[in-house]
């Protein structure tokens, strides 16, 4: 097969004829396949069944002796501060662990800052409008938080090492209304790139006009690599060289680790920042749920437990993303139509269709039984400007089901940029 | 024993002396007995202690096939919705069900109304100086709650039948910038008392200037009855009738019903306003912790299970509220030399010294070894105007324990009254 650009009129048209009967028939097939979003599939859901009955009525104290029953706690058990400060590098005075949801500290932490400022300095809001980075392709729910607490987004640009790092130095220099970045720095949703040393250095060392911006380094596969294990540098530490040391901070989870439904979250950040964050912890609540902190410990036993269960996790992705860069390669790979990142990690295949396509492609995925990510979805306000990037989440269906939905997907793919091509044509002809 | 009052001096000072003599003592034994919050015993805990382990391998999916290990899921399981349903007479639609803590519930809430405003109204501080009523003696967690968003607490005083409700409505139909009320109408925390009927309904029918105004319905101890059930007036009905049917908010909580460390959590409330909180829910998070949810529903199965387990907390609790209304009753029944309330069910025991006597008594029995609920705690801003209230936790020591703790306070006490009567009838002397 040449590429579609090389196509005479005549062979897209037989093209797109073969492409209709074989999407006729998908269709007639009635399929329910899900790929929207990045979640754990069963297979790797049950790695973790034994974390349900680990406690038990002799045991549910900590090693220290408090009882995970009772109230009390306000900032996590000191067992699982020590195996996400192994984890993440730093120490167990740098780590508050809370509830099921990282998005649930991003969002309140944002909420903080908005009703209290940083510090207690001025909130956010009263300085004017308020502004954050938003490196695109990126995370939805990270714009829906901007979204809810009416902050304008700025979209930045991503390349294979990170998003574009001139821009944000020269935007963050000179407006002091930006007071946030959202970043993914590993296996970021959804390009499925890694920073590099060079943009987490440069990260550390910004000059931000604003002494209350802060970094959101939402470190959500910082250990969910399919392969070689991949490092990237430790942003508190060289924050901290930088005399930046509150700039940044980080947010862990494992819900892709655990259980989805029931995991444990946390926050990284200097010691002085934990201190404030601990002002608000202690208004809000007496404590995160201990007894589900203790089953983590309990299971995972420690930061070398939980990078060994993560080779299990990898070994039922890894075969699935193989699956789909496979068939985008195959089916995909010399029409000139689309361009993908083969991820080494994390959960997304980013895609990208011709100019236009994203919607059309998703539209005819639904139309045949695939539900994908909203085109666009990826994008501050949902507005892709170039309506291209597609964000494929390969984790949940069995095999099987990944192959038949990725035909389906490589179909609509084909489809939609034919049809692209000859309303091109068309309008050319017609100007 | 005659009543202080009618003692003479010189018999005044040979029970100090003897007071002094028995709290000497008391020190040189060196207890460490703890009573400063409502915090459920050992014994209590370990009545959950089968739903350690109640879900498994083959159990964590809900009737209609929700596997609770994974993500979704934005406000509870339906059948754990359907419990708390039951328990505070609402539809299943009225309720949410979170996390661990329903403090965070009504921190989050309140934090709603700061950056949002009622209903996507205007935010609440853009308006002025934001104001809550505050019936006082009341719980100290509440009022750190306004603390922490600068809302200025405006105390109610507090009578057998619930707060003092002329009072409340003539502010509330004069000042716009009242926007909530803390409320616990059951068992209140600290009094015990019960709100009356009618004061419920005058509750349903305030006609508040703000109509953004707010009543947080705390009914954190809706089931904690010792003996005989209590039953109060449905609010949310109420507040229906009266064509105020988003005026309440009703919290609740397992947190002593369960564990205080790994509980489950609701808000009541009319659907338009849970509607309007799932606004928030969407952006926040992805979901609560589905599996502890699902162990809730598996222990309990229903509301009727959840009664029937309540009676056996009940068992626990009660001897300890006998012993130390018992030894009150006993040791300072004829003395008029304080006031306490013996409550129905509940947490706390309601104690009012002579005025300007609470801080010494906390005082003197910490130099013992019992640690107290800090006097002033149960007022806004930890300001107790006549330095009499102190809040007695029974809940947590065994009885042995408790027992020797009601020995030293009885005895702080009496001390603390003769010290204030001998310094007042000195300054009497010296002027």
């Amino acid at each position: 097969m040449k590429p579609y650009a090389q196509m005479t009129l005549e062979e897209l048209t037989t093209q797109k004829n073969e492409l209709d009967r074989v999407f006729s028939k998908y269709k007639e097939k009635d399929k329910k396949l899900y790929m929207t979003r990045g979640i754990p599939s069963e297979d790797q859901l049950s790695l973790c069944n034994d974390m349900l009955t680990c406690l038990s009525t002799e045991d549910y104290k900590t090693a220290s002796g408090t009882d995970c029953r009772n109230y009390g706690g306000l900032d996590g058990l000191p067992e699982m501060k020590k195996i996400y400060a192994d984890l993440l590098d730093v120490t167990p005075e740098e780590v508050i662990v809370l509830g099921n949801s990282s998005l649930a500290l991003m969002f309140d932490n944002v909420s903080l800052h908005v009703s209290h400022g940083v510090k207690n300095g001025k909130p956010w809001p009263a300085q004017g409008k308020v502004k954050f980075l938003c490196p695109s392709p990126g995370y939805d729910r990270h714009f829906t938080i901007c979204n809810y607490f009416n902050i304008e987004m700025i979209p930045i640009s991503v390349g294979p090492d990170g998003p574009d790092m001139d821009t944000i130095e020269t935007k963050l220099t000179s407006d002091p209304m930006i007071k946030g970045i959202w970043c993914v720095p590993k296996y970021s949703n959804p390009t499925g790139i890694v920073y590099s040393d060079e943009t987490v250095k440069r990260f550390a060392n910004l000059k931000p006009a604003a002494d209350d911006f802060r970094i959101y380094w939402d470190n959500a596969y910082a250990i969910h690599d399919f392969n070689e294990k991949k490092e990237i540098p430790n942003i508190i530490r060289l924050c901290e060289e930088a005399k930046n040391p509150d700039m940044v901070y980080v947010f862990s989870s494992f819900s892709k680790v655990s259980f989805g439904g029931g995991s444990v979250t946390c926050i990284a950040t200097s010691k002085s920042n934990c201190e404030f964050l601990r002002q608000r912890l202690t208004a809000r609540s007496i404590g995160p749920d201990k007894l589900n902190q203790l089953r983590h410990v309990r299971f995972f036993k420690d930061a070398a437990g939980v990078l060994a269960h993560m080779e299990k996790h990898a070994a039922i992705l890894y075969p699935k993303f193989k699956l789909v860069c496979g068939m985008l390669d195959e089916e995909l790979g010399k029409l000139g139509i689309a361009k993908w990142i083969t991820p080494a990690g994390g959960y997304f295949v980013n895609f990208d269709s011709l100019d236009g396509c994203a919607k059309r492609i998703v539209a005819l995925c639904a139309e045949a039984g695939v539900a994908l990510t909203p085109a666009g979805a990826t994008y501050p306000n949902g507005i892709d400007p170039q309506d291209k990037n597609i964000r494929i989440a390969p984790s949940y269906p069995p095999l099987a089901e990944l192959k038949e939905a990725m035909e389906i997907f490589c179909n609509a793919v084909k489809l939609a940029s034919i049809e692209k091509m000859l309303e091109k044509n068309k309008s050319i002809k017609m100007r």
